[in-house]
């Protein structure tokens, strides 16, 4: 019997916890489900209450932590990444592994000793973006290698978007599928990357400026943005001298533009808290942010003008699709500009229960192989089930709870604190979600057929 | 016999030792002056061993703090603002006066009810900016208000400059005068205040493109740009309803528009660890910030195309004195753009031995009396003496040992967390100032004689 403990069984925790369902009876699983409020997993565990349970769990009582460690073999942690700490310390102590989805942080990093001197694999950015994205890469940079192939160009690219039916009349194309927040303050510092062996830097004032377009198969045109750091890519893929290197985060064609529009704005920042009322209008928040003049123009008139934009162009209905020139009040008192967009945006971009979410990851590698460039494109798209198995809580639980299996069977031997670039750790998990799930991606090549002597 | 304790004696502290070394005879003060290198004392205070001695003072060590302060009757912290926590702390406890120059921080609006307790005066904002501007600006608007007059706008600028003959060469005519950091990361959040009844927001990377330029007798024409938080200063002048509130920062003309292009490349960012090799050109940085393409032009006719400026216009000419298109390392490796920008001009803008520096400052109030709009200005010019006696030392030193005279003949007895908007205490220093030291506003006043019925 193996006893798994899984932190935090909210929403994107949804296919993880069926997955662990399904297999547990099979596997020999006993099941610890931890939330802040169990209540609501009472129905979901009612059919399986000979090997699952669900405890109430209390971030603040880190006893009760350290007892629901203990009484683990194996700890999943889907609570926010900041909380990963403690739980990380408690499994080093009682020499349990752990398994989550999230960035290794530099506090994680440090436990890499103590975890491989106490026999524990802490299987870190297991999910989907990190995760699936690290699998799927890996797997075609290790097939690119073993046929010689020399590596010039590593770009990938990964959005949480909206099945083309669910976008509706929406002109963003987007809800929110994954934290309101992270995408409000999405890109706020200095995004790096690599372009034919030169640094780049983007400010994040000019960010959503400065994007490049993509096709994917099945889904048709796109945008990406470039994420925060892309260099850091290098040492874990084993790209420490390619001279291009990009990560991107994908959204629909004018997206960006519009986005930039509410960054010039002002509307994205987090930092300063405005004073306002609650009953504050939108129309007046965005006036307040216009210099003065022009007031025998209307608010969407300056507005386009201030930003140098067409006042009926995509940009600006964007955002009068959003009521920012309404008198719809804001709706919190004293908050920071960042609070105030979240607020409107929850609400705007709110996934309907009729809604499917669509996952998009795409890697262009560019390569050398017999004196003739390539490029290679591997391809994923996932659509939600519903508004519960959506496209991101498959993408993100599948694979953390197809290594927790490995783990628990004793098939990945790996020690310490890992990210799953090792094929085998993600070979079988691409196999499984391919086979089980159709969560496939789909791989092409192009040559470049060039005379011999024009490289 | 009055035990004063200095805490910290850097050169921003110089005018106010001299002074309290001045004044220590005749007063009765003994003066303990604890600075983390007392040795550089040693000299300065040769002259007065009978009444001042210099200690050696770690921020560490708390129990030594405590001993200082215990040591004591009134306390002066010229130390770092997020420094003076634990020194009103023991003010507190030991019932000592306490004087800085610093805004009140939350922490120590949090103490005030204690310091009544005590009996004790936490004096705060006792400098020049905050300091002299509550100063002058009350006794403005104190007149204004006896006259009968109805204050519809406030608008108050100040400046670390330079005297005109130091600007030198210079084309961005600045030097720093205090701390680079501040300067490097200055407005690096949203600018709020009011105009004409309305709220008014500057997003970061507008605020340097939306100044306002103004005139100042003797110096010639400045421009501001504005703070950060104007609204807050509404509730400490008794200006509630006023219409226009605005404080600002003045820079020469020329100096904000070329800072923009600096904020607009993303130079001012210090959110980001760039991953830099320490050899690093200025042109290389600078490069990595540009998109790809017009290669065929050199790195300052794109950098022009790129933020839209004539290659030989003003702000490109302010970039090229800094070197930024140059073979110049950066000279630091893995640093923030904002570190590097600051280790370049404080290189740059170092203050030279025969420099003179130099403060302006104006509060121009818009008020309605007997039916007419008029206009009071208020504006001070104050040039350094040499490199020690600054400006800048003398306008923030000099109101500090100002107050703390008066604290120590009991001739201000108000008890709590104060700032210096009480007549009783600002009209003794502004006195003061103008007899001994020549620091001296002018004050101005412009009366628009309007048709009757026209307002």
């Amino acid at each position: 019997m193996t006893r798994i403990l899984l932190l935090g069984a909210g929403r994107s925790a949804s296919s993880l916890l069926h997955y662990l369902l399904r297999h547990a009876p099979s596997e020999g699983w006993q099941l610890i489900v931890a939330d802040m409020q169990p209540a609501h997993l009472v129905p979901v565990l009612a059919a399986h209450a000979a090997y699952a349970q669900a405890v109430p769990f209390d971030l603040q009582d880190e006893t009760g932590l350290e007892g629901l460690v203990q009484g683990a073999d194996i700890v999943i942690s889907m609570l926010p990444a900041m909380l990963h700490g403690p739980v990380a310390r408690a499994c080093v102590r009682y020499a349990r592994h752990l398994v989550t989805a999230s960035y290794v942080s530099e506090e994680i990093r440090g436990l890499d000793e103590e975890a491989r001197a106490a026999g524990i694999t802490i299987l870190m950015e297991c999910g989907l973006d990190p995760g699936l994205d690290h699998m799927s890469a890996m797997r075609l940079l290790t097939d690119i290698r073993s046929r010689g192939g020399q590596v010039t160009s590593f770009k990938s690219y990964c959005g949480g978007l909206l099945a083309p039916e669910a976008e509706g009349s929406n002109p963003w194309k987007y809800k929110f599928t994954w934290n309101p927040r992270n995408v409000v303050l999405a890109g706020q510092s200095t995004a790096k990357y690599l372009e034919n062996g030169r640094l780049r830097f983007i400010p994040y004032q000019q960010l959503f400026a400065r994007t490049e377009k993509l096709r994917v198969p099945g889904v048709g045109e796109l945008e990406g943005y470039a994420n925060r750091d892309s260099l850091s890519y290098r040492e874990p893929y084993g790209l420490h001298q390619v001279p291009t290197m990009l990560r991107g985060t994908l959204r629909r064609p004018e997206y960006c533009a519009a986005w930039h529009a509410l960054v010039r704005l002002g509307l994205t920042d987090d930092a300063v808290h405005l004073g306002n009322p609650a009953d504050l209008t939108w129309a007046e928040l965005v006036e307040a942010y216009l210099p003065a003049g022009m007031e025998a123009l209307s608010l969407p008139e300056r507005v386009a003008a201030y930003l140098g934009l067409e006042v009926s162009g995509p940009e600006m209905q964007r955002l009068e699709w959003l009521e920012l020139f309404s008198e719809r009040p804001v709706g919190r008192p004293d908050a920071t500009p960042a609070q105030l967009l979240e607020r409107l945006l929850t609400e705007k971009w709110a996934l309907q229960p009729s809604d499917h979410d669509m996952i998009v990851m795409q890697h262009q590698i560019g390569f050398t192989l017999n004196g003739q460039p390539h490029l290679a494109t591997s391809s994923l798209v996932v659509l939600g089930d519903d508004i519960t198995q959506t496209a991101m809580a498959k993408t993100v639980g599948l694979p953390v709870a197809m290594a927790v299996r490995q783990l628990a069977r004793g098939t990945f031997g790996q020690r310490g604190v890992v990210i799953p670039t090792l094929p085998e750790l993600y070979e079988p998990i691409l196999e499984e979600l391919e086979q089980d799930y159709g969560i496939r991606f789909v791989e092409e090549e192009l040559v470049a057929h060039v005379p011999a002597g024009a490289l």
